[in-house]
């Protein structure tokens, strides 16, 4: 395996000197789990631990990507370098399509402190997969100031948003009010930060009313941060420098109030969780393959094997009948 | 716990009996994870297999609720026995909420032939949940002759839905015909039959005419079934039948086919497979409790020990490096 090693060292090296291919193939190798996987994660995760991650999520509709462009926008003009990870929902009934990298961020087109790429939501129950989550250590690992990850608002994906992204921003429009009482303790559980989108439409000023009379009854929510609501047009660029003011604010409280460190335990503990069961995965896809495996599915499917006995017998730990 | 095996085996010797009550128990002890959970499930499984397992999904406000209860009706005149396992989504942007046993399903209050159990998607990634697959087998144990699995369409839970019943029903109503197109190649992946639901209204003719385009241009998915398209109006009862008609053609294919067995077996595999991610995520929870876990967390945080090389000493399994 010596020259699958120097291959790795050597894009990881050249990734630093600000290689767009390098970093674009580091990523292709952990988006598709190749076989350096582990040796990849090992060379760059020494590097990681600076970025700011922050999430951006909300239904369909609202406006997200628009906002992420501006956001970018935004983050250029203070001279910090960006990455943009676009989250492409896999729900049949999201209405979602794979978008693709080339028609996404035009506006950012030639500017070599942006960077953009879009994955397809692979987890196994259609939250944020494993992948994605390491995809982001990478181009934490590779220096970015800033990663936005975007999401459509569907399935479990917003919690998961909530483990990785150290910031997490809400994105409404003024049609989402109608609906806003059955997701109100959801929404509070989630966002950092609000953004009524779209605010030149009708409706707008009473869903920013109504989320700040939602945060307003949640004075203390997670430790004292007081989540703010902003109007933003993203295609006008109205309000969004404001909104960046309001994130800035939140990522230093962050600091202060020692919540980033407990979130940053959080994310490892998760991340370690995943490997084990991607492992586990892999070897029970594997063991069914097995001449034995196959029989223990023939007793099961016959009933003289109940499933907490085949777990018991094929996994060889004959303790997890004692749960 | 002489005392708790014999008070498994009396509730399930109760529920055998009819006792409803003892159903009700033994559902909720494999909800909440119960310490009886493998006995509960050792004494059960022997019983099963012998359930019509439908799933019924769609869209929010597709009236699927409606349609079950319709459906159950029809059901009920053929003098089948009944339950119906609602799941209703945690997603905050779904728009759904909790509706509770009690306010579903009143016109079959005092049918003993109807079980209505609601559950909520307790699942890590917003899919279907263990448990609830769980709950499945317990009813189909209690001798129901069909169990209808209702799930509102968002995230992942459609894909479960397919892995859990052996027929699936989509609900689509005339409003969704405009997003058709981007849901196509996922709703073709799921439906064993589909029904345009509030066929009164407007465009209801277009969107019956798309989804048989659709079929008729994948005419051999899944080994030749061919997905019947069948026009509803659940209020009114309307076509509910014919629609009860298609999936008892479904059933005898599947036989027919060969399919029952072979979807059988995937279902045992990923029930095997969800066991031992359970009893993996109960480890690794109280394994970071302990004092040399919190160590490796702090080794972690400081980036002295990356995650591949973390998840190798906490699994005490050198291999998992060497995937």
């Amino acid at each position: 395996m010596a020259a699958s090693e120097s291959s790795v060292k050597k894009l990881v090296k050249d990734m630093k000197a600000g290689s767009r291919l390098s970093l674009a193939r580091l990523i292709s190798k952990v988006e598709n789990r190749s076989k350096d996987l582990t040796e990849i994660m090992e060379a760059l995760y020494p590097m990681t631990g600076k970025t700011q991650i922050w999430g951006i999520t909300g239904p369909p509709g609202a406006g997200k990507s628009t906002l992420v462009d501006r956001l970018a926008a935004q983050l250029r003009a203070q001279k910090k370098r960006v990455a943009i990870v676009a989250v492409d929902p896999s729900s049949p009934f999201s209405g979602g399509a794979i978008l693709g990298d080339r028609i996404r961020m035009q506006s950012h087109t030639g500017d070599e402190g942006v960077y953009v790429r879009s994955l397809a939501s692979r987890g196994k129950h259609g939250g944020l997969s494993h992948a994605t989550k390491e995809v982001v250590l990478v181009l934490d690992a590779a220096g970015f100031d800033v990663v936005l990850v975007e999401t459509a608002g569907v399935g479990q994906t917003e919690l998961d948003i909530l483990k990785l992204a150290q910031t997490v921003l809400v994105v409404l429009v003024p049609e989402s009010g109608d609906s806003i009482q059955v997701m109100k303790a959801g929404l509070m559980e989630i966002a950092h930060v609000f953004a009524v989108n779209k605010s030149d439409r009708p409706e707008a000023d009473k869903l920013v009313r109504e989320l700040i009379s939602m945060v307003g009854m949640n004075p203390h929510d997670e430790h004292s941060w007081m989540i703010p609501v902003h109007k933003t047009e993203a295609v006008r660029d109205v309000g969004v420098k404001e909104l960046v003011g309001a994130i800035d604010a939140h990522q230093k409280w962050l600091t202060q109030s020692g919540m980033r460190k407990v979130k940053a335990v959080e994310f490892l503990k998760d991340e370690v969780s995943d490997i084990l069961t991607e492992k586990l995965s892999h070897s029970i896809t594997h063991m069914f393959e097995t001449q034995s495996g196959k029989e223990v599915l023939e007793q099961l499917y016959n009933r003289t094997l109940d499933p907490y006995q085949a777990a018991a017998l094929v996994s060889g730990d004959a303790n997890i009948r004692q749960k």
